[in-house]
């Protein structure tokens, strides 16, 4: 396969005929009168149905979208990607978070994969008189953990619950220390190269306290990292599991980082279905033709929005409260990875790149932010995530209906009320409608919805950067300010070399040692 | 007072003095040149110290900002507010939640609020043997309370614990009412008109779950209410407490729904430093010359950043886990407050008005989405919060430094590196530089300080609506989404009136009763 890696979203044909569509985007206003739309603009796959004619598309839009994603290859990167090419190219790695659940396959990577899965089943089995596990761990390593635990608490083993503590900020371990009890409680010190700053100072506090209880740490602390790094020490931890240099933390948690915390706390049985599902997305992501692929479908909206129609922002409002914790996780996902300003063979790009992507839960969005977006001055494209049945199968008919029918409601309302708005003889109570939307339906959030879940946004972010022709592997941007952060450091204890700036923000901050 | 109501940002000489000099706005790459700028650029008032020098502001900028702030009347606006003017022209409502905690005042508003305080510690008395608090609240009643409890949880009681429910999801609910015993827990539902139907939903669960258990709602269920309301019910509830017309529900936090719960759970001198320290910048707002008024400068800056340098989002980052949940308020607070685009006299405003808020606490935050703001290509504007001592007080020399110099040292870098950038030979690992970014520093996140806080963002939200000329008071653009819902509910039931677009989504959505 000859792919050309160095073209970017302005050298494609279709990026023009996009600009000239763009200048007339469909009026979202005229929908009550295109109901019909519904029906032309959806998507089913993996079990998903995907609905997008509240998108400010047409068929001559979708038909250049596509061309596009053909034009700049989408789908050989993909394939690319999935079988191993150096892709990352600044730091010369594969990319292939995808054999982490390639359960089918039996890649060397995808071996190594279940050779870890192994050695969570055999740990899982060696632990079960703890009760507690703390995730000790920053970015890519902590937030998607946390969305993945939030989402299928609802399976939760009786008497195990799971903490995390991230932040170097001390009251964040001691919050969680407070409430436990250590002597039944394992630590999985989550870092890649073995060097993250935070985390070893919170696994440093964290061993004090093991000993302050007379506990030995070694009993009760895990590592997950990179073969070979300082931490892959087992007369220090009572086990290490391994990250792969073609794994990036951001796309690791349904690795190890995952994987043990969700075997632990619900059993082993859904992590193996979550990576079914993952697995199951990977496979459609990489086979399925443009026209039927859903994460590219969802890429190419969302490249219309942000390049076409100028919206720098996307907001992912699931309506599940199990899903509170994923806009985190998709905020890390998307920014780290698209927010970049040069292409893949290092020129500036003339063109935006990643959206700032945000988001909360419905329908509690409704009573914060949704105002903004109905009457505000800033249209704000939103991605709907729904099901069509609640995880506890706890509901009650309050007013003729049960909850899960009004989540349902609301949502389609709102998809409908942000597109079509409302005329009104007092303009402060007018909505002025074509706020673009999608709606992702799912049956139930289950873990092999959520792996599939997982690996759909993974895979919308992966092609985003491909058309965009960035690397969406790497993370630059961040040097900087950990370099900085030491010399500040060094000039706190009057150390380091001369650096003006930090010596006059900590004098009138008024730090004192 | 003779104010002028109904002026907005453009109608004033400074806006386009402001648009001038917006052309050429200071460039933080050569900061390093001018390290006098943080002596500067910096304001101290109730306890904080404000370090603005790495804004792209110059004295010309900041001297046409208070200009503004000025003509605009800023301050008469902010004295008509608290001196309960009609303020809220829409509902034709006074805005006093300032008159909540005027505890050195005895107007006929702030005599309410301590008759409440009153009722709050009777009842804190009377319920000593409850061990866990659930807010049943969605919103603004449920986002404000959140984000205090948890900015001052270290305070907690031993063996008492807070908990929310807000979601229409009934998977809410049932993951809450899971870990209970619900005997020994009390559940505020909070709703001021009394009929905020996801609250009215969840508290009827709630009523079933109590008596599946064999115990009697009315000893375990508190309103917080209008008077009047339906919810206004002592014999259906243990006790009622109530909101007032004159407070809308995302300034309701330091009334009673933060009130009962931080009593509850911390005790009640903590609610009432809350209350002195959001009083004594209540005062500041409204007394403090533009140049040395706090939210007021804040409000300016932001002002600055959205209209002049065009930047539609603004991302609130605290150096704090305990204000975790401050973004989620804020972005409350200030989005469905700003989120407007007619002025006061109800016509379509020419200007961007409130910007999207959003944010996540660092140090994490620099694991996650930094990356897109060092390099991506859309800057984002920045608000620093930090501390210069932590809660617990549990903190650990790691590698020669503690935690708390740790996180110290980092925000101080990252707003150095955001301004600066750096050039590089390898464009890759260049950072551009010019993103401007504040730091708002306090002692101790205490009660006091978080009262402050509380009282700072809401007075900034408050300024910039006067300066633009809306009224941030209302929230008429939620009403269409609450009535298309109600409309796809009865479609659901196969009732109500034609509704094609709402048949088709539910059809292709494949709901199914």
């Amino acid at each position: 396969m000859n792919i050309s890696w160095t073209k970017t979203l302005v050298d494609h044909p279709a990026y023009q005929k996009l600009k000239t569509l763009s200048k007339n985007p469909f009026d979202l206003t005229s929908l009550p009168d295109h109901s019909e739309r519904i029906d032309q603009f959806m998507l089913e796959a993996e079990g998903w149905t995907y609905l997008y004619g509240t998108e400010r598309i047409d068929p001559s839009v979708m038909d250049a979208l596509y061309s596009l994603a053909k034009e700049a290859e989408a789908l050989p990167k993909m394939q690319a990607m999935q079988a191993g090419e150096e892709i990352n190219i600044s730091e010369k790695r594969q990319v292939l978070h995808t054999a982490m659940r390639a359960l089918s396959s039996s890649t060397k990577e995808a071996n190594l994969a279940k050779g870890e899965i192994e050695k969570i089943k055999k740990f899982i089995k060696e632990t079960e008189e703890f009760t507690d596990y703390v995730t000790v761990a920053i970015g890519g390593s902590d937030l998607g953990p946390r969305a993945l635990f939030q989402s299928l608490a609802y399976l939760k083993k009786n008497g195990r619950n799971a903490h995390f503590i991230s932040n170097v900020d001390p009251d964040d371990a001691a919050a969680v220390l407070k409430g436990l009890d250590l002597s039944k409680t394992l630590f999985a010190v989550v870092s890649k190269s073995g060097t993250t700053l935070e985390t070893l100072t919170n696994e440093t506090i964290v061993r004090e306290a093991l000993e302050d209880k007379g506990l030995d740490p070694k009993n009760h602390i895990l590592a997950i990292t990179q073969k070979g790094s300082q931490m892959d020490d087992l007369s220090r931890y009572r086990a290490c599991f391994y990250l792969f240099d073609f794994v990036g933390g951001r796309y690791s948690a349904t690795a190890a980082p995952g994987g043990l915390l969700l075997s632990f706390t619900l059993g082993i049985e859904p992590y193996l279905e979550l990576l079914k599902g993952a697995e199951a997305m990977d496979n459609h992501a990489r086979t399925a033709p443009p026209e039927e692929n859903l994460p590219l479908t969802l890429a190419l909206l969302g490249i219309w929005n942000r390049n076409f129609l100028d919206l720098p922002t996307v907001a992912v409002i699931p309506y599940s409260e199990a899903l509170a914790k994923l806009p985190a996780h998709l905020q890390q996902l998307d920014m780290e990875s698209n927010g970049k300003h040069v292409d893949r063979g290092g020129k500036k790009v003339s063109f935006q790149t990643g959206p700032i992507l945000w988001g909360e839960p419905g329908t509690n969005a409704q009573h914060s932010f949704f105002q903004l977006i109905h009457q505000g001055t800033s249209p704000i494209p939103l991605e709907f995530i729904a099901f069509r049945r609640n995880q506890y199968q706890k509901d009650l008919d309050v007013q003729g209906t049960s909850s899960e029918e009004k989540l349902f409601a609301n949502v389609l309302a709102q998809s409908i009320a942000f597109a079509v708005g409302e005329k009104n003889d007092n303009p402060n109570k007018e909505c002025l409608g074509n706020r673009p939307s999608s709606l992702l339906v799912g049956d139930r959030l289950d873990p092999k919805t959520m792996g599939s879940l997982f690996a759909l946004y993974e895979h919308k972010v992966a092609f985003q950067g491909f058309i965009w022709g960035i690397n969406s592997f790497d993370q630059e941007g961040v040097q900087l300010g950990k370099r900085l952060a030491a010399g500040v450091l060094e000039r706190m204890q009057g150390e380091g070399k001369p650096f003006p700036l930090a010596d006059r923000l900590l004098e009138k901050a008024k730090w004192a040692p």
